[in-house]
């Protein structure tokens, strides 16, 4: 980890000049591409070069973790759904699969933390309704379970120092098997019933903002859960007073294992200078722990939506990011950032293969 | 025009009931996709199946025209610009052909209306500064000149009621033979130095809006140019006072030939049941014309994105559509829409390849 987070560094200012130089030369009004145009050229400062490599294929890796504050009653789902909702990613048949089929992305299952076991593919790959093929690039599992699910931080804290490592290290390991792979970009995705619960505590930490203001109804919890859920996480906090400026204790004391592997996973694009497309507010949770760690990873951010979640929001405005998509997702699985991706993607592109005013015999104004 | 008009219709409710029943039985917490859920149940009552087709492969096409306004001063960019675009167009440089690239769609160049000609593709094809190769379906120009661009319309009416007739059967037709080739979703582009001009004057009759709150600084035109803008179209539309409710005068008045053509195109692609995604002001102008004329069209529309135009924001809150992508692109061509279509086609696919709860073996609340 400390390794990593040393190669982490400042964005190229030449290369941004000339990606500034070169989208003033393109056949397109100056600035008419609006957000992307700044897009492309902080891209090129990750990279370094200009134009930046197109950010393709995109590889979205799911961690997936159990959470004992489940037991304090903050969502109606079972707790078992992670561990089923992870043998339908690894059949194919979730959101996350079908936007990764539309956008060309490869999908791999991190069990960083799933409680029930064993997580096996299903005998039987799901089938879609009118016969589309899964393609190349089944969805892969990666097992990696640091522990059985997390304790329940109302009682005691989530994790301990050692096991937060070992998950941010998983995260790191998975970040850069997707790169030298070949991954153009890396996706952010989670899985973990009860998981928006540590995701707005660890919000509230590093915001410094009031749990109410940055927990949200998750799955679409009713109010009287809502209120519970908020009333956990102030618990949590008033037993651990977790401290901002040690963000792995921040992570033992009220994290999920998904979050601490996605911290690493993180910290992992950006010290590869791969950019990292962010989903929810689980992504966004662990963006602030991440940054916390390593200021610099935030310009290997790119925010893929804003979701209707009031910790991804208040996190992404910490972070000064914008989102790429807006459209009220509240999913998870990388769902939201796989919208995103074709957009980064294009916004690149220009880069590489828009004429210039020279080029093109097109006079200019 | 009369037939195709005669054949669009409202939405199929049986379809939409089947989509809205089959989005809460898969895997995902309800209404978890936002936006995407409400968009996939109108595409299936817009194809009267659930789940509806997947709206692959989009095509896009660039109806170019050029604008007597042109004279008034509305903008410091010269003519030709428009005929010198069609060949960069046909050249694959531009920023609609990359776009095109990255979603995998076909592009249609229609000269409906540009003044300098003639128009033939450059005899070398525009050369990616990377050496990314233009794959397969290279753009394809459709030459139905109706009129060497429009009139002045602070003179005289931009076209008579059978030049705005033929560029209307123009857009039809080229809709016709895109969703006979296979397209899956029309994409509106549009090229036309100055066509922001008469876009604006169409917003301003067809939402009864003042000329200063639908104008805008199209390509970036500074204040004097803008004010003179504004001043333009007051002069027009004393002039001609167009009747909104007889769309083809108001077309003939201060329209252009490509806003005729898009009137076309998108009639003719609501007439096969098939969704336009809409670009920018101009396409927002063209889709205000076409509901005037068939009110049933509406349904057809997706608003691809929230162009920086105050028309293109004033025309959609008309329509009743909310945009898919809001990042301040300001380029037209067809761009903003284009980047919007894997959204779209994301949000289909949901209906046919996720798995529902009892299929994945997946618990429920």
């Amino acid at each position: 980890m400390e390794d990593t987070i040393a190669a982490i560094g400042p964005l190229d200012e030449t290369a941004m000049a000339a990606a500034r130089a070169l989208q003033a030369r393109l056949t397109k009004p100056a600035g008419s591409l609006g957000a992307l145009e700044d897009l492309s050229i902080r891209l090129a400062g990750l990279a370094g070069t200009c134009p930046p490599p197109l950010p393709e294929p995109a590889a979205v890796a799911v961690f997936a973790g159990d959470h004992g504050v489940h037991a304090q009653g903050v969502t109606p789902w079972p707790q078992e759904v992670t561990a089923q909702m992870v043998a339908n990613f690894l059949a194919g048949g979730a959101v996350v699969n079908a936007f990764a089929r539309q956008t060309g992305a490869t999908v791999t299952v991190v069990d960083v933390g799933v409680r029930h076991g064993p997580l096996t593919p299903r005998e039987t790959p799901h089938e879609p309704a009118t016969g589309v093929p899964a393609g190349p690039g089944a969805p892969r599992l990666v097992t990696a379970n640091v522990r059985s699910g997390t304790r329940d931080m109302t009682v005691e804290p989530a994790l301990t120092g050692a096991e937060v490592r070992r998950a941010v290290e998983v995260g790191i390991r998975v970040a850069g098997e997707l790169c030298d792979a070949g991954a153009g970009i890396l996706v952010t995705g989670d899985m973990g019933i009860g998981n928006t619960t540590p995701a707005a505590a660890l919000v509230a930490v590093f915001t410094g903002a009031d749990p109410a203001e940055v927990t949200g109804r998750g799955t679409g919890v009713d109010d009287v859960t809502y209120a519970r859920k908020i009333e956990v996480i102030r618990r949590a906090l008033a037993r651990h007073r977790p401290d901002p400026a040690d963000p792995l204790g921040v992570l033992a004391a009220v994290g999920g294992l998904e979050h601490a592997a996605l911290v690493g996973f993180i910290l992992g694009g950006a010290a590869r200078r791969v950019p990292v497309l962010l989903d929810g507010v689980n992504a966004v949770a662990a963006a602030l722990a991440a940054v916390a760690l390593a200021p610099d990873a935030v310009h290997a951010l790119v925010a893929g939506h804003r979701s209707a979640e009031p910790g991804a929001r208040a996190g992404l405005l910490r972070l000064g990011l914008s989102p790429v998509i807006d459209l009220g997702l509240r999913l998870g699985e990388g769902t939201g950032a796989l919208l995103a991706f074709p957009v980064v993607a294009a916004a690149v592109r220009v880069l590489h293969e828009v004429a210039t005013f020279d080029s093109a015999g097109v006079a200019e104004k």
